[in-house]
C-alpha cells in the first residue's frame, strides 16, 4: 500500500516534476523509514491504516528528497545502480524536484498528521539539513570529523528514524513509555545503519551497494572506520598526514582504505554497529511480543548484516 | 516584532547555516508576504500577535528558501545589490541553506499553525515547486512560455501572497467570504507584483532593483512583455526568429529588450499590472475600512509602482 500510494502522491502535469518523481521511485531503496512507521504502529496498538500508510509515505518522501539535493550537493552520478536524478535532468530540475516531493511530504502531514507528528517531523528536518550543513562544511577537514562524526550521523539518520518510530507511536496514541522505547530502538538503529553504510562505502561490494566505494574519502568525509584507525593504529602520523590534505583522489582513497581495512578498524566498527543494533532491540523488550516487534527486531539484524 | 522573530529563530550552532541565513536577512528585502499576512489579520479581526508574528516569520522563511534555490539554480551572482548565498557559499551549502530554511518554516508552522493554514502553505508550496520547475524545463523554450505564462506567475508567485492573506484570516477566523476576499486579493496583488518584476527585468535601473536587468532574457524567460510583443507587433516574425535559439548573449538579450520596449509591449504589460492591483482593491471594498485596509489598499499601489 505505501508503495502504491507513493505512486499517486507525486503524480503532477508538470512532466519534469513527475518524471524525476518516478525515476527516484523506480529506483527501489529499502523503504526503511515507512517500515519503521508503520512496523512502529503496528507493535504499539491500532489506528487508521490509510493514515498510517499516508503519513509512512510522507516519512519516505523527505527521506527522497534529501536523497536528491545530496546527490546534487556530492555530484553524486550513480545510486542504487541508476544514473542519479542529477546526472539524468541537471542540477538544476534536481534542486526543484527535491523541494518538490519535500513540499508534497508536508501536504500529507498536514492533511494525515496530528501537531506532535508535524512537530515531531520538522524538528528531524531542522536536524537532518544541519547535519548535512555541518558535514558538508568539513568536507576535507579532519577536526571537523573528529569533534562531530557522533552529531552528524545522529543528524542525518539516526533521529529521522526514531522519529519515523516515535510517529508511529502517537499514531496509536501509545503511552509515553512505549513511545520513548521506540524512538530510542530507531536511533540506534539509525546509528548501526549509519556505521554500516560508512563501514560499506570503505569495503563493500559495487554490485550489491549500487554505487561507487571510497567516495566518502575521495569527498573528505572521514567516517567512523577511519577515525577508529587515526586513533588505534596510527602511531608514526601517517594516516593522519595523508588525511590533512582534505579530498583524496581515487588512487589515494585506495590506499587509505586499504590501510583502514589492515588495521581492523573495519571490524571495530562493525562491532559498534552491532551494540547499537543490540541497544535497539534492547528498547523493544518491555514491548508484548508481536509478530511486529518480532519484525523490528529481525530489522535491527538486517540493518548491520547487509551488504549494500 | 517580525525582524527581530526573524533573526532569533535562524539561530543554530552550526556555523554556515547561521551565516549563510544571517546573509539573506541583513540582505534586505521588501517583507511583503509577512505584511500581507499580518495586514490581512489585522484588517480582519483579531488573534493571538505572538502567533501572529511567527507565522509571519514562517511565510518569510518559505520565502527566503526559495530564492536561495532560485539563486542556485539560475546561478545569480547578485540580489539585492549583494553578492547571494550561491555566490559566496557555493551551491552545496546554498542547497542545504535552503533545506535548512524551509525545515525552520515548518517547524514554526508545526508549533503556531492550525491545520487550515499548514495546508494553505503546503498546498501552495507544491504549486510553487511545480511552477519553477515548469519554468526551469521551459528556458528557452518560448512554446512553454507562451502556454504556461500566466500559471507559472500563478503558482510562483500570486498562489503564495494569496495564501499569506488567507492564512492571515485564518489566523482570526474570519468567515469564509472574508478569507476569500483577502485570498483573492493576494493572489491579483501577486500577479501585479510578478509583471511588475517581468517588466523592471527589461526596463529596470541596476540601481533600485539591485540586480542585473535582462537576465530573465538572458536565461530564456520569456515574460509577459517579450509575449505581447510577439502577438502585437512582430508581422515579419523577426523578434520570434530572435528568440528561436533559446538563452541570449546579452548584446542579443539588448536587442531583444529595445526591440520590446520599442512596441509599447512594456507598457502594455504595466497597464496589465494597474488591473491587476485595480482587482485586488476591489476585493477590498466589502470590508470595513480600516488602517488596515488602507494599508493593504496603498501596498497594491506601491507594488507597481517600485522601480525596484
Amino acid at each position: 500500500m505505501v508503495e502504491r500510494t507513493l505512486e499517486s502522491v507525486i503524480c503532477s502535469d508538470v512532466a519534469p516534476a513527475y518524471e524525476i518523481s518516478m525515476h527516484l521511485l523506480s529506483a527501489g531503496g529499502k523503504r526503511i523509514r515507512p517500515s519503521l512507521m508503520v512496523l512502529s504502529a503496528l507493535a504499539s496498538g491500532e489506528c487508521d491504516p490509510g493514515r498510517m500508510v499516508n503519513l509512512a509515505v510522507a516519512a519516505e518522501l523527505v527521506h527522497m528528497a534529501s536523497l536528491v539535493h545530496d546527490d546534487v550537493v556530492d555530484e553524486t552520478r550513480e545510486r542504487r545502480g541508476a544514473r542519479t536524478a542529477s546526472e539524468s535532468w541537471g542540477n538544476k530540475i534536481s534542486v526543484l524536484g527535491g523541494d518538490y516531493l519535500l513540499s508534497r511530504a508536508f501536504c500529507i502531514l498536514s492533511t494525515d498528521g496530528s501537531p506532535e507528528i508535524l512537530r515531531a517531523l520538522s524538528a528531524t528536518a531542522v536536524a537532518m539539513t544541519e547535519s548535512e550543513i555541518l558535514q558538508a562544511s568539513g568536507e576535507g577537514d579532519l577536526s571537523v570529523w573528529e569533534a562531530n562524526y557522533w552529531r552528524i550521523i545522529h543528524g542525518k539518520t539516526a533521529e529521522f528514524m526514531g522519529a519515523c518510530c516515535e510517529c508511529g507511536a502517537f499514531l496509536t496514541g501509545a503511552d509515553s513509555q512505549t513511545r520513548q522505547s521506540l524512538r530510542e530502538y530507531g536511533v540506534q538503529l539509525g546509528l548501526a545503519f549509519q556505521i554500516t553504510d560508512d563501514v560499506l562505502d570503505i569495503v563493500g561490494n559495487r554490485a550489491h551497494t549500487g554505487k561507487e566505494t571510497g567516495t566518502d574519502l575521495a569527498h573528505g568525509k572521514f567516517t567512523l572506520p577511519v577515525l577508529l584507525a587515526l586513533t588505534e593504529a596510527d602511531e608514526d602520523g601517517s594516516l593522519r598526514g595523508m588525511l590533512a590534505n582534505g579530498r583524496l583522489t581515487a588512487s589515494e582513497a585506495e590506499e587509505v582504505a586499504a590501510r583502514v581495512i589492515e588495521s581492523g578498524s573495519v571490524d571495530t566498527a562493525r562491532l559498534a554497529a552491532v551494540d547499537r543494533a543490540d541497544a535497539a532491540i534492547k528498547q523493544l523488550s518491555d514491548m508484548p511480543r508481536s509478530e511486529y516487534t518480532d519484525a523490528l527486531t529481525a530489522l535491527a539484524g538486517s540493518v548491520i548484516s547487509r551488504e549494500g
